[in-house]
């Protein structure tokens, strides 16, 4: 049997398209671009390097020269926290951000907090939302940044970025947004969301592994992160991984094209399956936002009376592969930071199930998924009957 | 006609066995290994990933729990300066370096001396050797890291890390090196060496670009670099680069295997190349340590008289690719930080040429290789005739 993978959020299988675009790179267009002024096969890697930052910039309609590639989302947020921070610390020293970042964001705020910094965290509903009138309450004339995530990458909730970004503008503090999880998922314009710096990650949109952005508004002060040679404009040093660019790139060009056609499928698949689970399997309740304002692919809820880690083990041996978390604290005992935030009860913290569809999923997989977890469900509360239905 | 590349201490070749091993892994086994606990084809991506762990530590002798993977070079030597420094900043504030090192090590080293660090710069002699009773006189009680290339990356002379890393063991001083040219290319023995930490980089030894590894001994006290979800024992966090990492483990078996076959050959091809130009052009003259003490691969000379980019871009034409100082500087307007501090005159510092032979390079591209380098170099010093021969 095929497997039915339902952790897209986790991370996505790479495109034959974009493989097939970053195999020549390998062992044949394998040059350094940074000789390109000296050696014609640096400079051919170098045009297609540049092709990728185009396709890049182009899909968050931003210029060329303001893509700096990184090795993903987690180097994008460590260089934007870490260096805004210490390129504008004699202008203030708060930054303002939430309770459910991605721990990419929440360490590094961690380490400058030890450093001086005040980190604001605001609170969000019970949705996940944040209330972008906190934020104003909250801005000092020594606030320097303002660090909220597009999208959620547990509960799937989108925040209201645009309004976050006005504030911002008005306050003139900088506004970076992690949006690992919208980027090639949902159009974003960083100029008309007023977003200062945003971090992307080619493995979240059938990119590969290894390899991403941050997108750098011209005439933002920033220090680098990763120093040393001076490429990408000294702004992030060390040789560039040319294939993961270029596979990047190519991730970019078709997202941009297809994006919309590939959002409603997934929609679609994501709606059927919320639908069924719902109409045959009692004490299931949502995580987060409604379904249409939350990521497209995102379902998140609490199976009542079960732990999820044996209902993911047996899933999985049916070959259908669904998450408890974020893919970063699968495995940890730790319960989920962002359910806890959104106040969900402590008795239920380790029973949440998240599935993400992706655009390689198909609507044959849904019926196959909710009769097994349904059949699943059933067995669980069997053994520990802590939960009586009605 | 086929290129003949000779900048291999810039990137090299991806090794066909590599790619093939790395391939599955974009489209067929593509799941985050951070889901292994509920996930079989996450644990399926894990054993491989952990596999390749054994091989990289098995190159350099350490413990497979000492290895953590990075984005290359540059991030391992900032994880390793900073991590180290800031870690270990109430035992000390004092670091020992030298001119000579890649910018990956400068940069850092720099921003830590901004943060109150000192940094004692030791000198090199004319062949780019350290002289380890030096590090001795600078060596105090607040001195916490000496980091010390293995081998240059521009004239190749290998210093005497041994006896460096028994100053540093005999006075309980962290001892980085940063391997990024010798891995892969000469036998490493962390645990001889009395290596704390070790720097290492898959491009440089037939594997892909974007992905390289830190050694770190057991025990070291280091702060993680890149902070997030806590993968790699937290000392890294960011979605395992599953693809590089595995392409850098079979680089690593490969290497194992093959190295000291491979070394013999280039140092062949590499002696004869040398032979051939001194015997066929006039005023050239070694950059860098004899033959036997420099890296086999490499070969760095002035040309006297002319500017090594018009003969760069000249040998470009005919398909002959060679450097002219690191591939991070090359298109900088500055000269090579490496040949001003052993010594080299001012007049002569745009005269340096660098050729890498690795194992992919032929005996026979040695002679159309000296024929255009002959030919060039008569061409360029006739246009303008500063230096005259005898």
């Amino acid at each position: 049997m095929a497997i039915i993978y339902l952790d897209n959020a986790a991370t996505t299988q790479v495109d034959e398209r974009v493989l097939k675009k970053m195999l020549p790179f390998f062992t044949e267009k394998f040059a350094n671009p940074a000789t390109k002024w000296t050696s014609s096969i640096s400079k051919e890697v170098d045009i297609y390097v540049e092709q990728a930052r185009v396709d890049v910039a182009s899909l968050i309609e931003a210029d060329p020269d303001e893509i700096f590639f990184t090795s993903g989302g987690t180097e994008s947020d460590n260089t934007a926290l870490k260096g805004v921070a210490l390129a504008n610390c004699e202008n203030g020293n708060e930054i303002i951000s939430t309770k459910i970042e991605h721990e990419a964001i929440i360490k590094p705020l961690e380490t400058l907090e030890k450093m001086g910094f005040i980190i604001k965290f605001i609170n969000v509903d019970k949705y996940g939302f944040v209330e972008p009138g906190e934020i104003k309450n909250l801005v000092s004339k020594k606030t320097i940044l303002i660090s909220i995530m597009h999208a959620n990458n547990e509960i799937g909730t989108i925040e209201p970025i645009e309004e976050i970004g006005e504030i911002a503008k008005e306050n003139k503090i900088y506004f970076h947004t992690d949006a690992v999880q919208t980027v090639g998922h949902i159009p974003i314009n960083v100029k008309q969301l007023n977003i200062d710096l945003l971090s992307l990650s080619a493995h979240k949109f059938y990119g590969p592994k290894g390899v991403g952005a941050i997108y750098i508004r011209k005439g933002t002060k920033i220090d680098p992160f990763m120093e040393g040679g001076g490429q990408e404009e000294g702004i992030r040093s060390g040789t560039l991984n040319t294939t993961g660019i270029i596979g990047l790139g190519e991730a970019a060009k078709i997202a941009k094209k297809e994006m919309d056609f590939d959002d409603k499928k997934v929609k679609n698949i994501r709606n059927s399956l919320w639908k069924k689970i719902q109409e045959q399997i009692p004490g299931i309740f949502l995580n987060g936002a409604e379904m249409d304002k939350r990521l497209s692919g995102n379902l998140n809820f609490l199976v009542k009376g079960i732990r999820n880690e044996p209902l993911l083990v047996a899933l999985n041996e049916r070959d259908i592969i669904v998450g408890g978390g974020s893919a970063c604290s699968a495995g940890s005992k730790e319960p989920s930071h962002v359910l806890k935030t959104i106040g969900i009860n402590a008795e239920d913290l380790f029973s949440g199930i998240r599935m993400t569809i992706g655009k390689f999923n198909r609507e044959e997989e849904i019926d196959i998924t909710v009769e097994n977890l349904k059949d699943y469900i059933k067995k669980l509360r069997e053994l520990s009957p802590s939960w009586k239905e009605g």
